[in-house]
C-alpha cells in the first residue's frame, strides 16, 4: 500500500545532514551551497519516490550480451511553484532527466463575500491526464499555495497520482493539505515537520525564506507570487 | 569602449561545438544534454561578459601570505524569461553564484486602437537601480519578447547596464532590439545570427522550440508565456 | 543488524533505470551520460549507505529559532580504484562533500613459487584507523582487484567499517570477496549481480569496460592498473 | 601566432574572482566550493584553449533547416597529475566531454652519480601521437612535476601540441618549464604568477596545498606522488 505521508527525515540519512545545512543561518549565507542542498534533497526525494513507481522490463543489448532491465513505465511530469521551487525541481530533474515539466504561479482572488477563485499568474504545463506528477515547493507553511497550485494544475487534466515534495512542513500545513486534497491519489514527501507557524505564516524553527535564500530578496510588487488579492467583483 | 553587439560564435571555440549540438535534431532529443549545452553556453557568456565588468582589489589571506586579488565590484542581477530561459540562466548562475535573480513572463496587451500596454504575468525581481542586469533567453526571434521583458523589468528601477544573452538570434530580431532599446546602456551577446524568420516567427535554420526541447511540450492555454492578447478596453 | 550484502537493484527504483542506460551499448557511447550515470549511482549508494551511519544531534540556529538536527558523526574516507572508479567516486563525493579521500592502484606480484606480494602502484590515503571507508569500483568481476585494493589500504590503519560499492558484480566476484575478506566489518553494496564471468574475466552481460567507456581506451603498458605480474624473485 | 605563455588573470574576469576564493584561507575550508572553483577554472581554461584549436564545418540538420556549424577537428586527450589535478581535470572534461583521458603519477629516481631516470608510478593513457594534449595540475611550483609528467606521457607518442594548464605558477616554475621543454609545441595557460618559492617548494602567497584542500591530507608514505627517490643503482 502507498503511504500517504512520508517523513524522510525520520530515518537518519544524508537528508538530515542537508537539512541541517539548509536550516543553519550561517551556512545558508552561501547561496551556491544552499541551492545545491535543495538540489540534493530533490535528488533524494526523486529516488525515494521512484521506489513507488511502475517499471517494465526492457531488453538491453550490452557489448557482451542481452539482458532484461527494469525501466520506468510511468509518464512523469515535474511541476514546481515559482520561484522558490526551482532548485528543488532542478534536483528532481537531475534524476528524472527525461520527464516533462510544469511551472506555476497561482494565488487566490477573494471576492467581497469571501468567496474566491484561483487566479493563475503563470502556468506552463503539458497535458497531465493519467500521468504521474511530482509537485515541489521547499516549504509547506499554511499549505495554501500548494493546494492552489495543485488545483490550477488540474486545468491540464487529472493526473493518475501526484507526489508532493517539500523539505520542511508545518503540522498545520500538512493538516490543511490533508483536509483540502484527496490523499487517495496524492502522496506527501517531507523532510522534517516543524510544530509552529507564526501569524505571518513563517514556519518555526524553519529555515527562513527559501526563495530569498536561493535567489536574493525581491522588491515588493503587486504581482507577488503567492499573495491573496481582494477585489470587489 | 563597450561593443554593443557581440557575436561570440564569430571566433571558433567550444561555443560553436555546443551550438552544433543544440541545433542538431538528433542530439537535441537528449534533453539532459540539450539543457546541459544551454547551461554551458550560459557559463561561457557569463565569463565573456565578466571581462567587461568592474573589479576592485581585495586583500586575501592565503595560508602562506597576503595578496591583493581583483574581485567583482558590480552588483549583478540575473534575469530570465520563463520558461525557455531557465537552463541558460542556470549556466549564468553557475558562474555568478552570489548574484540576485529575477524571473519574468510578460506580454503585450493590445487595445482596439492598436495601442498596447505591457502586461506582466509573472515578475519576481529585486530593485534594479544602478545594478548590472544580465537578461537571458535562448532565442531572439522577433525580438518582441525581449523588449517587453526588458521594459517590464524597468518597473524595478533603471539598471546601470544590461547585458542581453541569447544563443541564436535572427537578423530581424537584432534590428528590432536595436530600434526599440537604447544600446548605450545595453549590450547584446549572441552565439550565432540566422538570416531567416518564418511568418510564424521561427528562426531558420534555428534550433526549433528551445522551451519544448528543454522541458517538453506544453498544452495550449490562455496564459501562454509570450502571447499578445487583444482586448477592447 | 548490518546486512553484509545489499543488492540495491532488487527493489525497483531509478537505480535500475540508470543501470539500464549504463549497460546499453548505444546509450553508453555518450561518455558524458555514461559518467553521469555512474555519478548518480554513486550518489544513490552514498544515500543508502548513509542510513547505516552514526549521527549526533547538533544545535542549529535558524533565522527564526533553534533546533536540534541529526548530523553525521562518523569520519568518512572515500577510496576508489584508479581509473575506472573515478566517476562513481565523484558521485559519492557529491553527497559526502566533506569527507577525506583515497586513491589507489595496486596489483599482485607473483613469485616463481606462486606466492605473491601486493604491490602498490599508487596510493594516496589519509590515516584510516577507526574511520568509515567507502571503497568504490564500478565492476566486481573476479573480485581480485577489490581485495588487493582493500589490503593495500590497510597499510594506513584498520577502518572501523568498510562499505564496498560496485554497480555490477559477478556471483563469482561476490563469493571471492566473501571468502577473502572478513564480512564482519565490511558491507557490500551492489546494483545488479550477473551470473557469468568469461575466461578473460569479463562479466556477462555486464556493461563492457567501464574505464574505457568513461575515459577512452588506453594503450597497452607495463604499468597497467590491475595486472598481475609474474617475476622470479 | 600561438602565444607560448598565456596569463589568463591579466585581464580581469570571473577567473580572478575564482582565484580569490581559491586562495582565501577561510573560503577554501569549504571543500565543495574549493573543488568547484578548480572545476570552473578548468572550464574557463578549456574555453580559452578551444579558441586555438582547429575546427571543420559539419552539416547539421535542425528541425527547420540545414546549416554548416564549426565543430572540433582536433583529437583531444585530457591528462592530469594525480591527485591534485583531478578537480581541474573534471572542469576540462565538463567542456571537452568527448575527449580521451590520461592519468599520471611519476617522479625522478636518482642514481648515486646524480643521474636520474623517470619512474612512473601510475600511467593510464591512450596513444598520444598527433593528438592535442591538455595536461593539468593546479600548482606549478618548481615545475619539476610537470616536466616529469610530460616526459612520462611521451612514452605514448609525441602529441601534435600540448597545452599545460595551471592555476597558480611561480616565476621560477615557468622558467623551469621554459628551459626544459620545447615551447614550440607547448603552450602554458596560467591564472596568476606568484613571485616567491619557499625552500620547501611552496608558492607564496599561493594557496597552500591544493591536493589537501580538495581531498584532505594524506598520511606519509613511500609512494608519495611527487617524491624524488635516491637509490644506488
Amino acid at each position: 500500500m502507498e503511504k500517504a505521508i512520508n517523513i524522510l527525515g525520520r530515518q537518519n540519512s544524508l537528508y538530515n545532514q542537508f537539512i541541517a545545512e539548509i536550516r543553519d543561518q550561517q551556512i545558508q549565507q552561501d547561496r551556491l551551497r544552499f541551492r545545491r542542498n535543495l538540489e540534493r534533497v530533490g535528488e533524494i526525494s526523486a529516488y525515494e519516490i521512484s521506489k513507488r513507481l511502475n517499471y517494465k522490463l526492457d531488453e538491453v543489448k550490452t557489448p557482451l550480451g542481452i539482458t532484461d532491465v527494469p525501466v520506468l513505465k510511468d509518464k512523469l511530469v515535474l511541476a514546481t511553484i515559482l520561484r522558490a521551487g526551482l532548485p528543488l525541481h532542478q534536483g528532481l530533474l537531475n534524476y528524472f532527466d527525461k520527464s516533462e515539466n510544469a511551472f506555476i504561479s497561482a494565488y487566490r482572488k477573494y471576492s467581497k463575500d469571501a468567496s474566491f477563485s484561483i487566479r493563475v499568474e503563470y502556468l506552463s504545463a503539458p497535458i497531465l491526464e493519467n500521468k504521474v506528477v511530482i509537485l515541489s515547493d521547499p516549504m509547506l507553511a499554511t499549505g495554501s499555495s500548494m493546494v492552489v497550485a495543485y488545483k490550477a494544475l488540474l486545468r491540464k487534466g487529472l493526473p493518475k497520482h501526484t507526489h508532493i515534495v517539500t523539505v520542511i512542513a508545518s503540522r498545520e500545513g500538512i493538516d490543511y493539505v490533508r483536509k483540502h486534497l484527496d490523499l487517495k491519489n496524492i502522496s506527501l514527501w517531507v523532510g522534517a515537520v516543524d510544530d509552529e507557524l507564526t501569524v505571518k505564516s513563517y514556519i518555526v524553527p524553519g529555515l527562513g525564506d527559501a526563495g530569498d535564500l536561493a535567489f536574493g530578496s525581491k522588491s515588493d510588487n503587486t504581482e507577488s507570487e503567492t499573495s491573496e488579492e481582494i477585489t470587489e467583483d
